[in-house]
């Protein structure tokens, strides 16, 4: 039983993809995309807990309920969030999932929607049904289309992002397969921007939340690029069981191993590709009270403006990180607290220690660093990751829209 | 009886400052600052809630209980703020206050020490010692001696922050006297960087403490730069009596205002020298559940980066403000939120309304904004008050300590 990863596409059995211009971004780019499993998948989903949640979210949820946990398909945009646009957004996404539902010959609730963009604006609906023909119709079950699905659900990213697992259940071979989206407002407290998962396997919804659940919990509820929760975050996981396989006994737990692997690098190419990033942040936190704690502190240190701006300085300044810890909320005496930079112990027992500063600047001018810090409070732990705060992050959202 | 406010200094009775270069900053700059109560005063301040504090607020708070509210004398250097700094740092911060007391003939618990700089660097403390004849028998009752005090307590502060109130009882006048220092590190929980208040009003210390709470927790507790929330945060607020006028009855109520509008002066004094700031933003958040949640949803708007980096670019991005009002985890219905932008309504009902974005672009391009959020969940409100996070605070934080 090995499992076997791949930063690329993996196909799995039982789903067809399309992408096509809609001209919601500028004209000319990919923007509307759509997976289509044939013959139905089962479905777990996860959505933003921001209490303002775009349209798409809301139908999504709706249609989850009434479809029992099994769908037809995922019908994605990008260039507009559908959010903030009151009951004239949410008739327009209804009516694009009842048309994209009319030409797959599908229950309109079997289509679940999801929007990515800026928040507030009408959504060109008229463009959207009219591209409808020429994206249902057009599905194919090829590596090509899984690549076009990915691009078509950019906004700010400068990369597509995917992530595939492989492993075999006796004769059968189950395949899983990512794609992400991420960029800014990126915050996921449930979910992140737009995840869409596909598997070969057979499960019943109940256990596909489940397994979910428990991947999300160490991926994506553990990233942030600014700290913002966005109103549109979605993960939906589909299982078209064309593997053959069921996802039962041993299966499950080899399955929660490939999808939790899958979410994780898919979280890490978010953050990677974080607005303005220079810099991939790894923080350890361990000694901790409890795990909840360790994330709470980690996730302070991530969102700090002081940390990480020293960071995009390559400036070892683990005073701020201190401070950070001490800031957290959580109960921790000051002098047990130790500080490395990737093998470097900067700080002991809550003060400086004797370490190499020029040797720290050079660790953190990498493209890739790693910050631990350990609490002596307990045995919980936690890894969390996270990107630097550049001038370019202030570039990108100081005018967004124009 | 009138209130006189003032943003200059007003001396009140029974106070003598002064202030030298110590060497700490860069040499001849003014970093060691004395205020003194000659015939000694009641005391009340308020800490940092990090839970790491530095040795400074450490030994404050000793002396603090080990006077019973009596002190003579607040003692503060600036270029290194003794934190994570170990046992040497308290040694240190208590030899200054032991030998400081021996020139001034008191105990060393009547003089409370408070620091401001960079963290994780031994203070150095022998220069601090060495400047300590010069500075203690030079201190002044002028308006002079308090401005040189204002400076040296100052880090990346580009002007000193000076607020007075003045009003009578009966044939009596009292004055008060506040100081500040802030500009990094800004998101004060009980109390903001470093506040030295002075009155020559008469009160207990029980009195004096409760004024206090009231005061800070509608201006400094009101109050954001960047979110980070300082190891050294200290508010101390000292009555001299030598006006003759006690704080009892209908003078309660006057020197609270007072002391209220002083404070809320120097909080917003704080926030238009952020570090990198170019915009001072007033948040106004009504029709919230209750006070506190209404607090909640102004600090989650102003610490969002993505609000922040849109106001820099004067911006009317509204659905970003939605966004962290949604984030906030306060429970609300977005479509009863309406946002307003200066005198224009941009959002109503949780969706766009017709407004003249050019007119909005032209409000947010000055120096002073507004915004006002109406949540239509009850009667709760709070004013906060935040700056816009441009490229230059990345620039002054990306290698502070060189």
């Amino acid at each position: 039983m090995k499992l076997k990863f791949s930063t690329r596409a993996l196909l799995p059995g039982g789903f067809r993809f399309a992408a096509v211009p809609a001209g919601i971004k500028v004209p000319g780019r990919l923007d509307l995309a759509l997976g289509e499993a044939p013959a139905g998948a089962a479905v777990a989903a996860l959505f933003t807990t921001n209490r303002v949640a775009a349209a798409p979210v809301q139908i999504a949820r709706r249609h989850l309920r009434r479809s029992r946990g099994r769908i037809r398909a995922v019908l994605v945009n990008s260039g507009n969030a559908n959010c903030a646009t009151g009951s004239d957004g949410m008739r327009a996404c209804l009516e694009a999932c009842e048309q994209a539902a009319a030409g797959l010959g599908c229950r309109t609730w079997e289509v679940l929607p999801a929007s990515t963009g800026v928040i507030g604006v009408p959504l060109p609906v008229q463009r959207l049904l009219g591209a409808l023909p020429s994206l249902v119709g057009t599905q194919a079950a090829s590596t090509g289309a899984v690549k076009r699905f990915a691009q078509a659900i950019l906004t700010t990213d400068t990369r597509t992002k995917l992530a595939a697992a492989e492993f075999r259940l006796g004769r059968r071979s189950v395949r899983l397969l990512g794609i992400a989206k991420g960029a800014g407002m990126i915050q996921p407290r449930l979910a992140t921007m737009l995840v869409f998962l596909f598997t070969d396997a057979r499960s019943t919804p109940r256990r596909l939340q489940a397994l979910l659940r428990a991947a999300c919990r160490v991926s994506f509820e553990r990233i942030s690029v600014d700290g913002d929760t966005s109103t549109n975050d979605t993960v939906i996981l589909q299982a078209s069981g064309a593997s053959g396989a069921a996802l039962e006994g041993r299966a499950t737990h080899l399955f929660q191993a490939a999808l939790t692997r899958v979410c994780q690098e898919l979280a890490q190419k978010i953050v990677q590709d974080g607005e303005g990033a220079c810099k991939f942040v790894t923080l350890r936190v361990e000694g901790a009270p409890s795990t909840a704690a360790a994330e709470r502190v980690a996730r302070q240190v991530a969102n700090s403006p002081l940390v990480k701006t020293a960071l995009a300085g390559a400036d070892p300044n683990w005073g701020r990180v201190l401070a950070a810890v001490g800031a957290s909320g959580v109960a921790i005496e000051a002098n047990r607290v130790d500080i490395w930079l990737g093998g470097q112990a900067v700080c002991r027992r809550g003060k400086a220690c004797v370490f190499d500063e020029v040797k720290a600047r050079r660790y953190l001018r990498r493209r890739a660093v790693e910050m631990r810090i350990r609490l002596g409070h307990g045995s919980g732990f936690s890894t969390f990751w996270t990107c630097d705060l550049t001038a370019d992050y202030i570039r990108i959202n100081a005018d967004y829209r124009s």
